[in-house]
């Protein structure tokens, strides 16, 4: 496979053409390591401060992301307390593919741990289209559980009609319902699990629009819900009470613009995601173990390793924008 | 106008080329006033069980519907009590014409009630497309308040398209979100209004699925809802317990036959309706006033004339299809 | 069957050689519609003052009851605006016999109205041995639904062993568990229905102690809560702020005296009854209908047909003792 | 004493010489009252007449009051369906000594129902300075029940300072805290009696300001709230979904002038009331007996006299303002 | 004292000889002290080898306990890090001594810092029989404050009996009740303390069935809920996912066969513990301080010494079944 | 400026003429440093023991602060673990101005991170008068955010006249409202933000009295509440199961003792603060980042360095009282 330089990188990634939280913070650790293993570098100083410049380009190109902070901050961390520049190079370069490792597995890790939260018999509702979250599912199913799934459309993306479809194909029954029917068949679940866009320093869940609701519902019926997240999703900046910023999208999404041009007092309003509060989330899956929600504190500091000092810097994650 | 037949009215409601709770009840109470009025009968007897089978034929066409059975209560209530047929002919086409006026004016009398509680500045929420609903929000506006308003898209058949085509021509400032976006705005909604299929007599609320999520998330957030409804949608067999019957609706709506047919795993879930329960609910607000929700019993009896001992009788809604 | 005087009927309700609020409140009927049969008074005025007189023995059988001077007050109610003794015997006697007549259908009554409430594969909770809340139960057996039950042991005195075995013997399948595993098997429970020693003027239920645990465990799960009881058993004193008084039973049931003696510092606390809050009652289903807890007053009212200003006499239950 | 006109008692009703909801009423039904029974009339039209034109005067005085129109309107009821005037005048003047009767025994009739709801050894909590929540109380001292009481200060009019005289000079243990301090203590409170100043048609209460946070916080700790209020403080005017406007007060019980004026970038904010909802309270005692809030409405209807028909009219409350 | 090997240990831990969380745990630790004392192998290596298959095969005898891996664990931790065998056998004894010395000593601190929750005048209310929650009220008692006490019956197995002794003979006043009587009493009770059979890495209570509806009770009333536990209750491998299985056991502590084999329709459901939810808690207090009870995973990472890594290993508790 | 000796710190915290958390943490930290720096000792063990005296002496002054015991636990950390009294000295002096440095610059800290957690147009609640709370809503004015804010009384020493003047005079629109308006304004309002002058272990936050009724009606209303403090509020002590002691204030503050005089059966009850429970609570803002309440544990453990095995020494808060 032929290495990309950091700036093609970072190119794919601020065209899209790389996405995906996991796919970006991967790219992101390749394009440092390669960086590193070839760069020349008249001094350990010299060395630092190249590959310093390279974070910042690829943080900027999606300055609201969460998962590229922080993937950018564990490959680099530590970063010069080596002593000579083969021994930086080296350290850069074991970070980088241990990142890239763990986040690879990370997905199945959770998948086994979620999956011990499901009981033969059970019905689990999910939202949206997490590839964790169906993951911890279908490995249930795997393990040779009787279960059922109810999955939402998932307006206005209609992202449902791919989770039906990976359900399906899996071999799993499967009930497709609008997202307003939440509350009519709640009663006859047994646990929901959903993804994360990301998660703030007080648990509280950055998700697709419409999480918060089936969240707070769950809660009415004292159904367990669990979200299931890489543990790259969990917000840095938050600590020093940044917001995480919800992404608008457009209209058309919503409304047609033929449409839109006939109802000139008519304003669409499009969030692409929620926040659900962490009361209403009884457990959080990563691949670190299973922790509740007011837990992301320590992961921040002791798995992503930010210290607050840290958190004065420029790089950091503040908002959410579907990376 | 050329006066309907019962048959040709019976007929008309079966085939739903009358359609909507209103009109359906008025057509009612036409045939049978019209009938009363051209019927040949050879003492008050032979009147009284004629007009019972008309009775039975235009009740049988819709067997869960609610306000068809209200309105063929209310216009032969009584009958027979009277000494001639003469006399019980003039007293069912008062009670018809009653009857008939009454709910042509109910939604301009429930729509001055209910504007009465939009204050200048308020921002109003509502769901799905009601009538009376609208007719509220459009009087407060009418009156010189300055009102916005959050109008969701009601999947999947889409009705919030009517409804911010209404309040677009009605020249009021609307805000047009999909269904799972009500909790990211709540907060910036004063009042949550929307119109009702039934009510059932503990005063929940039978209306288009959906909304009991929206109330549970106005009642997290503290905010104000009220049910606009005429009183014919109260639900008279609910006092002996019926339930009333969510109708699903064909998979069609939801996901298209071409792709469901790629699909076999998942079957699709469609109800049209929900239950919001009483305790989410401020107001119900009828052409008979404003009421709590927990009034119902007393409207049934007092305002829809039904005594306990009828309710034995086989006349009586016992469900919802979208009459 | 040989009559009973109205002395001989109070002494058995004393006695509790006649117990159970029906079969009580069925004696008090009988004996004073016997009574008047057969009571020589010179005029009307004599009639009533002796009317009144044995209607004030029988209450006096059990102040605390709510049963019997609902039943005397039925029986008694509008005595003395007949003109002639004829007449207000003949008057008495009907409205004795129609009491009787419909306190003894009311148990099938409900069981009809509250059986529609169970659905084709639900399961049902039920605490303590209430003929009503069976009855329902066992009615929507009958009709062909297949359904399941949960039942409760209830401590101390193990009424539900009772249960189990009525349960059993009408082909039911049933769980049996003790008081305090209800949690742990809600979320499997659809519906809970239980019956009443007395309904307050809120629509406050008093029922067997652990009835109100129930209760709240159900709301916690959003599972709909019935309780199924005769309109005779909603207190009209309690419009006067009257407390129901909560029996305390004798330590006995708890624990033996035996034991007792050897533990000097532990006193036995045993309340007989314990009171469920109207917003944990989803609908009160009686022989009138079913309607919201909030509408007991109009139950007093209308169907018990107490005034406000009568309820400054003497005569009302003001508690529970077991009648 | 001499009587006044209804001009007369206009005037100082306007000038708020008379003064405080019980008063008020009462002077009305008087000046009704007398002026009908000099009026001099050609016929029972223009009795009639006259009579209106007054109530139409005496209503005026105050058009937010809610006592004011429901005595005229109980006093007027009815005018004109007699056949004399003599009959319409006796008439009139039996309803209007029938109101000031029975609003004079109002208070001692809700002190004896609402005291039985306090027992030997409670603990009671009331917010302002409430004639009818406080005879409660010192009816149940009076009768011999050991109890202790809490009292707020009441800011920003300290009413408090003469709710804890009062008691003081009753002889019954009293705490003094500020209104803040309510949660502090609420675990140590077995009941909460207050008055209202309006009750609307779905059981809120309008009440000195603070009311609905001192319920909030009963709620939270399982304390039943009581309130204590004569029938005519429910407004009728709510059925039509009138708001209870809450009068804001002048600045200066808040912050005074000298100080206001240092502080260009300060508003004070001073409403007088606020209004609890109706899941916060669990009975309403009236001199009708008690009730769930819920029952507003019946009390509108039956006790006040109230038509539908009758919302149209000019007459009737539509706000508070401290009358 | 004649020293057991670990064959012996493993053999009564599995016959049930030795049982209860603490003393299966520390049983386990002498055992495997004991056998690294005698133990004889020609390197590093084998000594480690051999001390794990020891571990495995006192792991092997309750799969499902809680205390016994985790004492387990804490022995061998780091086993094998040494240079020399002698320097391995003294610091696993090291290890050994120190786990049963702090588990000795455990109870009596978790005492001293529970009691100074109680206050002078406080009711205290208990579920089961835990001697750690005991432990804390009997050092308040012993500290000189004036307390009361209600313990509950705890069916089926009527552990309350026991309790209530011991309060009994500590000389505290104590109020004996069946279970379903807590939520009578509740309001009276100033703080509920509990023990706890497992708690799971998000914070939930595994504890004697009936605890959560107890926990359920007290929160709905705003009365603190004080859960006391050794550390070694908590449950690592809940980080995996992993649920506690929650033991039923046999019929015949609820109904005698002789019963059941009346009663074919009839099962017996006896689970022994319930799950009571983090949110119904407000401080697990255990020997290494008092922690709210989301820090659950904190304590099983840092006092339990669990590392993520070794989650994946085949030891580790994955149920309940009353050690 | 003339160095202050321990005794003259310890007397000035005494009489309050140092007062104010920071104020006295600081004063400790200045009067350990310098009386270090001077102190001759004839080896390392005397030095200890000296410093050691002299800590408990300024403890000793309040024994209820939190502030103080932290400054110079913080201070006195480690001691006796370097080599030489010189090293000793130097490093006690390293973490004194350490201290000093950290606590004057943590205002401002939390300031920014409490700043970001302000959208432009956010109105903001404020309950008492905090330096840091006032200091996020100041610096969110200063970036430019249009904001609003509500303040209240605080009775009885009216505060919020300090906090409505500094708000005034940054100009701020400011709204100056009663204690027991919150309720009634909340609904407009963005986000509560409060101080604190103790946190407890398990999140729960001492501050004036009147804040957990603006938390708790903040939740009702989906209302964020922000916590804002420095890291040295944190009560370690708590973790033992130490009680926070709310202290009384005189009753002088609420009732002249004119008045008391004459009002014998009145008793003043006056406790300065209240306790907030965590689930009210949304973030906590530090110096040292944002958290959720609940992870005050680790914040005493990791910032303010206790050890579980400390808790036993004499030293630490047990208690509030306006340090």
């Amino acid at each position: 496979m032929k290495l990309m330089t950091v700036p093609e990188t970072a190119e794919k990634i601020k065209s899209m053409e790389i996405r995906g939280a996991g796919r970006i913070a991967r790219a992101a650790a390749e394009a440092l390591r390669d960086h590193a293993q070839t760069l020349k570098a008249k001094d350990l100083q010299a060395f630092k401060k190249e590959m310093e410049r390279s974070a910042r380009v690829l943080i900027a190109t999606r300055p609201t992301a969460v998962s590229l902070p922080n993937a950018v901050h564990i490959v680099m961390r530590g970063l010069g307390d080596e002593r000579t520049v083969e021994e930086a190079r080296a350290a850069l370069v074991r970070r980088a593919d241990g990142f890239i490792d763990s986040s690879r597995h990370a997905v199945e890790k959770i998948a086994q741990f979620g999956a011990r939260h499901i009981r033969d018999g059970d019905t689990i509702l999910t939202h949206c289209n997490s590839e964790v979250a169906l993951g911890c599912i279908i490995e249930a199913h795997r393990q040779g559980r009787d279960i059922e799934v109810f999955a939402t459309e998932v307006r206005p993306r209609n992202q449902g009609h791919i989770t039906i479809r990976t359900l399906n194909d899996a071999g799993i029954r499967t009930n497709f319902i609008v997202d307003s029917a939440v509350r009519s068949f709640i009663n006859d679940v047994d646990l929901v699990i959903v993804g994360a866009d990301a998660v703030t320093v007080n648990g509280a869940v950055v998700n697709k629009i419409g999480t918060s609701q089936v969240a707070h519902t769950a809660k009415e019926a004292r159904v367990n819900m669990i979200v299931a997240t890489e543990t790259y999703k969990f917000a840095p900046r938050t600590v020093m009470g940044e917001f995480i910023d919800i992404e608008e999208r457009g209209p058309d999404e919503v409304l047609p613009e033929a449409v839109r041009k006939t109802l000139p007092n008519v304003t669409v309003r499009n969030p692409a995601f929620d926040v659900t509060p962490p009361e209403f989330i009884d457990l959080i899956v990563t691949e670190a173990g299973a922790i509740p929600p007011q837990m992301a504190y320590v992961i921040i500091r002791e798995f992503l390793g930010w210290d607050i000092g840290e958190f004065g810097a420029e790089t950091g994650p503040s908002g959410i924008n579907g990376e």
